[in-house]
């Protein structure tokens, strides 16, 4: 076992009554209490209270303080700020930290780490300071590192692990237990044994739990499952995600395009992926880029700003259209009040069939099979909502201003815009989908220009049309 | 090994050429395919096509069916479709098939499978069919459900598993593997061995691989690891998914009240609320309810309207605003042909803020040691934002009409609207959160409520204050 594992830190129990809230957050006191104590000078009792924490807690501590405090209080803990540490810290935090160290020290963390973190922390690292860690690597830790590089950003080969049990087809259990016993550089991170044919390349799979309940003179061929999920080396991490949530994996075998055996991948890797994947796109629909707290503000500032001046000319391409009804308008200003409703009201319900496309499509609930059934879904969802809307807003405006063609007008446009966005909300995802185009950072701008213009246009083009006046 | 991990479904490189697109989804000739064969009546040729898939993808084909046309594919691929396949599909599709099975077949799926995948197939089943199914199971197997069931839905208790294995602190690793070797009604679906107490409290963990490494004559107390993160049974499944996250958990303990060991959690059945709890934040958001698309029609409609009658309220709100303009509107239409552009980038701009916090809060990046500084981050980017947008709309209309008192007005609103967009972005989600409301699901009417109201009163009444006109 690596030795962050048993590092002491203190049991669940304990933790909550200390440091931790009950959602498993750092208390605020705690974290000020650290923060008091590195800024008294008083370096020890700041270690102190850091110690037994766990090195994803020390992270949080870390992310939490505010950067200009960090450098006194990394000074103060020093040495608690491992490997582990650097792997469970956010990449804006890590990057800004690792700027601050000596390649030597960052070399001396990542060699304690399987090659799966030691690479996400040294691939994020910029060229100059990537060389100068390598540099200083053992040899055998920079070759790992160095080939895991050598795979594109976000594809499995960054995130597996090259340390893994394989054994031959013709070995038993007995041999198996004396191997593991026998081998001292074996690595203790693994949740299954691999079975290779003599090409190196995966021929089954074994889950400990098998090993453990089978006699020693038993065939691993006999224990052995032959089918298995085998990971392609270059895999994009969104499909690895996709694939341990589907088939409920614990680890996979990564080969690579001679279907040989390179590495493995763990569940425990995968996890933040799948959080991270799942609720991105929240932040894509709404154009807050990565939308990460510990951004700079400056990169957070352009990505916003983009998608603003990009809805900023969708806005006045909607804008365009009320400007072609101005003389009504002005002869009957009662229609600028009721508009921005009708815009308004299918914006938020093109939003609503927007999130739900976007969802299924990250999850894979919606594929060609069911295209056609969706559309027409959302359709008959958009016109009893449309209907429903336009009896409500027809009559309660006939009641409040007794103008009985503005509230026909008024109802009719509701129902227009919302069968209008029903069918954007589910048109514009799967066509930019079809084209290969990421649903969840484009759809908004399309479906809410298309719901400002149909609303504008329908409310104000019908009240022309019929003459609607005071 | 439970049987249907054995089950003979084709290995990953087989079946990615036939029925699985490179998305891993199923293709929809494939899916035609098997349609047609049920269809022309030949159970047997659909059979044979749908037995080598993995239960997973059964799920997936079951799901991607017509609802008119499930009866006849299950009638015809009948026995394939085991508990396993039922724990796969989505809540709406099993609950409809479930209602069309007879109780003593469900008992009979339910039998086969692991605690936790039976109580979430019996737990959602209608209180009547519920107690049929529980009569018609093995006494040990019904006692086990029904406690499981006895615990709060979406809890720690509903979804561990009863099935571990735990050993007293005096054995040796030699004790250990004499035992899994012999006990042949012991569990295969473990990652790690806890060792109890004789009050059958934990004291410590041991994964699987470290077992194997070590001689047999070493005291379990020496191998295992004391420091372990445990579940309280009635602990929210949300926390639990949190809990696997940050700790990077294989499986976990959990204790009841008393500190005893009644069930482990396993991360394979925490994957799956991982995604879902990341993903509906952007459903919640958007007032789209759980947004599953197997949902009835008749659920949907009913959720997503009330949402958007909430937001007709608000809506009429924001137009008592222009209401009180009426006057300037009709004097100058102008006014009535900006103001949406006005409300409209605050509401982006608050949009934007709100993913980012809403998110935050979900992942425990935003607690109550960094909500000041996080306040005062959005509050720059919204003067950065304002800042920019202010003067690109007030130069851009200046061009455009020449006046000069008007374009002041609409680069202020612009500005003053974008710092309530990012104040309340921020706010709204905080406080819902401090008093226990989930951000996700209000936060979006307050927000938009409030760029509405402030964008039509910034422009139409500092329009009326300067007295702007043509």
């Amino acid at each position: 076992m690596s030795e962050t594992d048993l590092s002491n830190y203190k049991d669940d129990r304990e933790r909550s009554e200390s440091e931790l809230d009950e959602g498993d957050r750092l208390k605020p006191e705690f974290v000020r209490a650290v923060l008091d104590a590195v800024e008294e000078g008083d370096a020890e009792a700041a270690y102190d209270r850091v110690e037994p924490l766990h090195p994803a807690d020390i992270a949080d501590l870390i992310e939490l303080t505010p950067a200009e405090q960090r450098p006194a209080l990394v000074d103060a803990v020093g040495s608690l700020i491992d490997g582990e540490v650097l792997s469970e810290m956010n990449d804006w935090v890590r990057e800004a930290l690792i700027e601050s160290l000596d390649p030597h020290q960052v070399a001396g963390m990542a060699a304690e780490l399987d090659t799966d973190d030691a690479v996400a922390i040294i691939g994020d690292m910029e060229e100059a300071d990537q060389q100068a860690v390598l540099d200083a690597l053992p040899p055998d830790d920079r070759a790992a590192i160095e080939e895991a590089l050598s795979y594109p950003e976000e594809s499995a080969g960054r995130l597996m692990q090259r340390e893994l049990i394989a054994v031959p087809e013709h070995w038993t259990v007995g041999d198996v237990l004396d191997y593991l016993r026998g081998g001292d550089d074996l690595t203790s991170d693994f949740w299954e044994i691999f079975i290779v044919d003599p090409g190196h390349r995966p021929v089954g799979t074994c889950q400990l739990s098998w090993i453990l309940r089978t006699p020693r003179i038993v065939s691993m061929t006999d224990v052995m499952k032959r089918e298995q999920t085998l990971i392609p080396v270059d895999m994009d991490q969104e499909e690895v995600a996709l694939r341990f949530q589907k088939y409920a994996l614990i680890s996979a075998a990564v080969i690579d395009a001679a279907g040989r055996l390179v590495g493995q991948i763990t569940v425990d890797d995968i996890v933040h992926i799948i959080s991270e994947e799942a609720g991105e796109d929240i932040l894509r629909l709404s154009g807050a880029g990565e939308g990460d707290i510990n951004e700079p503000i400056r990169l957070a500032v352009r990505t916003r700003l983009s998608w603003l001046i990009v809805n900023l000319a969708t806005a006045i391409l909607a804008s365009a259209v009320v400007d072609m009804f101005q003389a009504q308008i002005a002869a009957f200003a009662l229609l600028a009040v009721l508009m921005p409703i009708v815009s308004g009201m299918g914006g938020n319900a093109g939003t609503q069939t927007l999130a739900v496309v976007v969802r299924a499509l990250a999850t894979n609930q919606l594929t060609d099979s069911n295209t056609w059934w969706m559309v027409a879904r959302e359709l008959r969802i958009a016109a009893a909502n449309g209907a429903a809307l336009g009896t409500v807003t027809g009559i309660g405006s006939f009641l409040i201003y007794g103008n009985a063609p503005l509230s026909l007008v008024f109802a009719a446009a509701m129902v227009i815009n919302n069968l209008a966005a029903g069918l954007g909300g589910v048109i514009v995802p799967l066509t930019l989908d079809r084209f290969r185009v990421d649903p969840a950072v484009s759809s908004a701008v399309f479906v809410t220009t298309l719901t400002d213009v149909m609303g504008f246009f329908s409310f104000l083009g019908l009240a022309t049309l019929f003459s609607v006046s005071p």
